[in-house]
């Protein structure tokens, strides 16, 4: 909380912020983070450039850092009647619109309307980098705007604010990255020259080369075979570089594949069958219905592919990208447009698990934005198959009212030990150590009500604590071969 | 809490109801509720009979007054094995089924039920209308129904208690009325001319004439074409007629449009289809699928329209309405047979917020009885389009828990901003304050979760309650070219 | 809790346990939970063997009463790797997979992975039952497995606690075991002649005679027909012999019929498409759709047969059953594989309320697991239609969350006086008082927040529970023509 906003002092985060009001449970959450506060980050789910820390970059200025690249701080201005252009969100038209260049201007745009992330946390997050990271000391706001700025623009171009600097002093154990199957790597191997391969990971995305209808298909496939050295001539080639790059992804380090599909449907297709689609997709000629069937069976190929290289496979179904086609032509992807559909798993998972399900070298972990399938489908599938964990709630379920309604509802079904832990899921980088410290902070709470309830020991709630700020992660996104 | 019923002293409203049980959080609580408990009523979306206002009616008797026309009272007494005509509601139909005339024995028969109603807002409003509003100084029960109904008899006839006068002392600022394309607006008009033009405004509400396979369609349409004196030929002079009255509604003061569709589809269609089904339905040849098409095509068209005559659009779908044939047939509608069904937002509305939902001059206000889309669709939906607000937890969910929920899964991702403030819906005039002041003291309690939790700053909550008690309705239901 | 988890000291409950944790709730849930505390159990739904009553077995031990039988336990423990079989789950199939036969092996297997239980219902039932039925004072773990095995062994061993002692001293008054449409009733009628006719009685669940599609099905008509000395040629003579059956249930003293289907769908047939699928349904050529349709018929069928013999309907729809067939194959049925899907009530039961719904001789119980419809649908149908009335949260959500996200969802829109008290849907039958307890305890502290928010008056919380615990289970199952 700003205490600046009601008394005028410095402004400065609370040390029981976010934790239950309650006083009997607030004083049992206190002793359970406690033993949580000061444990490693271990971000195994991210989309931090690996670039960026292989240069070990500077930030820039702070409406680079913190409102232009920040999808939820976009739509939240645009949800207000600001344009992406006026945040300096690029124009990726031939429309010849004009972003807004000046960029003390959009931080005070962004600081005029801190009112508008009450109860957010976006609000949450920024709060804890500006005050706790950067050393801001007003709440943002017309009157301080420029001053915040100037402080920033200080205080990113020094070394120690740096990203490798950043790294050391938010104590991330490991970070995976997400990368395209085609990448060379080559960011990935300096850096383990450099010393750092075990705490910089990259994880195999192949969604762009999963549906073949999308327009950048083709050319994804060119890529994958020249990278992979295998020519594609047909799905059993498409099937064999895929294998070839995830194996190089895995002596690089990588934990895991990371799926991002629109439905959870994991039917898989006749060899024959696939191919044709394939063959038809590489001559243009491929419906929607056949893409996603396509998809679909490449869920399930990357099951069985899983196998053998012990890559996790993460699942996240149910976003319709890019809602309004006429922001996604002037703004692009990624600008606040992706919004949640109902999803299904028990039936959709069924062929998949039927095959791999109870096979002790496979491992999926599944995430959700639609939480009507928490104690419905998720929780009684955790609930049983040996290969199946729930990863933590994901993005705009990443927040504290998030984050107790998957407590909630999933720990009485599935557990605790069928959970994942804490994946922050963030390209901000900054904000690593916010997203952290809050899911401890909302599971200490979580885990204080059972105690405050005598429905669990205090010792036992120390633990579980500890397993999913630090543990649980690190077991669930262990290669299964290793 | 009726007081009484524990200790026999004066039945009483505790000043704390509805407040946070814990503490400290009721402290907090306190002090913001203490903000907002004053404020004019701003009730933009209702269904007060303009007559009623106009004329300045008496209440009638204690069962007119709250049981006969209330369907959520009708309908719990029918669940527990009461016909509708025990309640007085009077049969439609041919049967020559008698319904109960005697009102004293209805008000007994309702005040021995009491305890059906425990846990339900419907319970919470009657306790503050019979206490805070007439004065009742005894719980309902069959000792004391006889006692009740004398005094409420008594209390009615006084000229303070009929309705412009009870207008006044619960500080009603506006009222919207819910009023038929094809009325005269003649109420209003008077009104305006008695100076309370600015206190009581219609609301253009044509779903019956959207519905083609409606009974009353036709004769409906005969009543459009009259009243605004355009001939309705086709298509085209039917979406003139339409418009002609829309702007007659805006300058008669009306703020929005209200729609309530089984769907939320927005899908458009050709002109030449829709054509071809106004004139297919005008024979009386269509099907069901036809008319549900057609009445997605008049949302899409609707938004158009509004961006020439600034009506705000509300859209509240979902609801099938009259679940009981038999009931239908005897008692009719609006009798407690009206049941939600799943609902879908995000593909629904795209084709409307994909030609409109960026436009400046469109302005949507979301309604929903199905909570799973307010986390997955709604808060997603307001957060990013600028011309989408969201409406108040509405009919089953205008309750503690269901607007405690509302905040708690639309807030993280929406912010508080995005939210219309709250609307009443309401027939019962006499419950406007208690539905107001319960949705203050609920937000209260939730903005004090958010300051006790170290979260929202005090001033930060107070501003914030203000906000969205009285400035956030009156902004989101301005005319966008006012 | 597990006191000695932390301290050392002997192992024991709180009395407090489950009852919330801020201290103005818990005193006021405290004086709530003492009125019914002491109540007698009301088990109208459940699987515990009629025989093992008969008989008065004892329970075998410890592996036999809480590991082996229990598919909640087992599927956590396969969540985590362990195979059936190595918690002694018996092979089904011809593969030869040996099962663990060392019950102390098992033991402690499970003992071992306590900790997996966390957080769990689970957790909680096994607590009670071995520290307050068993007195068992050590927390399971490796080091103190073989300790309770000892202890257990003999104490079950011991008259006392064979299970008619154990029904005396869990002060049931009535239970209802379930019961196939076949089944001769004997072991019913030596209980009767012994005396304990009221307090066991059987339930009419005929799902396997419902789908025609299932390989159980032809043997079951057969059954069927040799028991109720109806032969079956076609349809109305297999209406015949249920409508025989359940007369003959209801004279052993069934207060209802159970009902398990995958859909809630009540459509019903004409009897001559009814009577085709069943004829064709005897020479095997039957697809799943026909198969469904005859149960929705079925469905529709059992209502109007209500009518006669007063038997309550309950239906439990949404669980798809024997998710993994490998398991399945190996293992069998309630393996803990089955999983729900999302479920429809509102159209789906249209049908047969349309019929049946507003009939004062029909009494309908409904069950869901998937939590949505709670206010969306089951609320609102069950707060109008004088037949219907919620039953308890059921499976995966017979838990402290799980009952709390109930009242909170349907107490609003439905009240209290709809629903039908507890249902403990168990076989484990050591676990009746802890499930009864929990309850109680739920509804203490559910309660307990109307008190405290002045909401409700604490005389009215303490009549509301005790209809909750005791009065609204015995008359919502009371026969409709007792």
């Amino acid at each position: 909380m700003s205490k600046a906003s009601t008394t005028g002092t410095a402004w400065s985060l609370d040390p029981d912020r976010a934790l239950p009001a309650e006083p009997r449970q607030r004083d049992i959450a206190r002793a359970v983070y406690r033993a949580t506060a000061e444990l490693p980050i271990v971000s195994m789910h991210g989309h931090v450039a690996v670039e960026a820390i292989l240069d070990n970059q500077s930030f820039g200025d702070p409406a680079e850092l913190f409102v232009i690249p920040d999808h939820y701080l976009v739509r939240m201005l645009v949800s207000q009647g600001y344009s992406p252009a006026d945040l300096g969100v690029p124009a990726v038209d031939a429309s010849g619109t004009a972003s807004e260049t000046d960029h003390r201007k959009i931080w005070r745009l962004f600081c005029e309307n801190w009112k508008l992330f009450r109860g957010t946390p976006t609000r949450y997050w920024i709060e804890h980098a500006l005050i706790d990271v950067f050393g801001v000391t007003h709440v943002p706001s017309s009157e301080h705007a420029d001053e915040i700025y100037d402080h920033l623009l200080a205080t990113l171009a020094l070394p120690e604010f740096h990203i490798r600097s950043l790294f050391d002093r938010f104590n991330i154990e490991i970070l995976s990255t997400t990368d395209a199957p085609e990448s060379d790597l080559a960011a990935h191997a300096a850096l383990a020259a450099d010393g750092w391969g075990e705490r910089v990971v990259p994880t195999f995305r192949p969604d762009a080369l999963f549906y073949p209808h999308h327009a950048t298909w083709r050319d994804g496939i060119g890529r994958l075979s020249a990278r992979s050295g295998i020519e594609i001539t047909g799905y059993e080639s498409y099937l064999d570089a895929l294998r070839k790059r995830r194996f190089a992804f895995a002596e690089a380090g990588a934990r895991a594949s990371d799926h991002g599909h629109l439905l959870a449907d994991t039917t898989p297709l006749a060899a024959a069958d696939a191919g044709r689609i394939f063959d038809a997709a590489r001559r243009g000629q491929i419906s929607q219905g056949e893409s996603h069937a396509f998809a679909a069976n490449m869920l399930f190929e990357t099951a069985r592919m899983s196998l053998d290289d012990g890559l996790v496979m993460q699942l996240h179904p149910g976003v319709l990208r890019n809602h309004s086609d006429a922001n996604f032509t002037a703004f692009g992807a990624d600008t606040g447009f992706d919004i949640p559909i109902p999803i299904e798993f028990t039936r959709s998972l069924r062929p998949l698990l039927e095959e791999f399900g109870l096979d002790p070298r496979f491992r999926m972990i599944l995430f959700t934005i639609d939480e009507d399938v928490y104690s419905r489908e998720l929780a009684p599938l955790a609930g049983v198959y040996p290969s199946v964990r729930l990863g933590a709630p994901w993005w705009f379920l990443d927040s504290p009212g998030g984050m107790a309604r998957f407590r909630d509802l999933v720990t009485e079904t599935a557990g605790f030990y069928n959970t994942s832990g804490f994946v922050d899921d963030t390209r901000a980088f900054a904000s690593i150590p916010a997203r952290h410290d809050l899911a401890r902070r909302v599971d200490a709470g979580y885990l204080a009500k059972l105690v405050a309830e005598h429905r669990l020991g205090l010792d036992e709630a120390v633990e579980t604590a500890i397993d999913l700020a630090y543990n649980l992660p690190l077991q669930s996104y262990a290669r299964r071969d290793s």
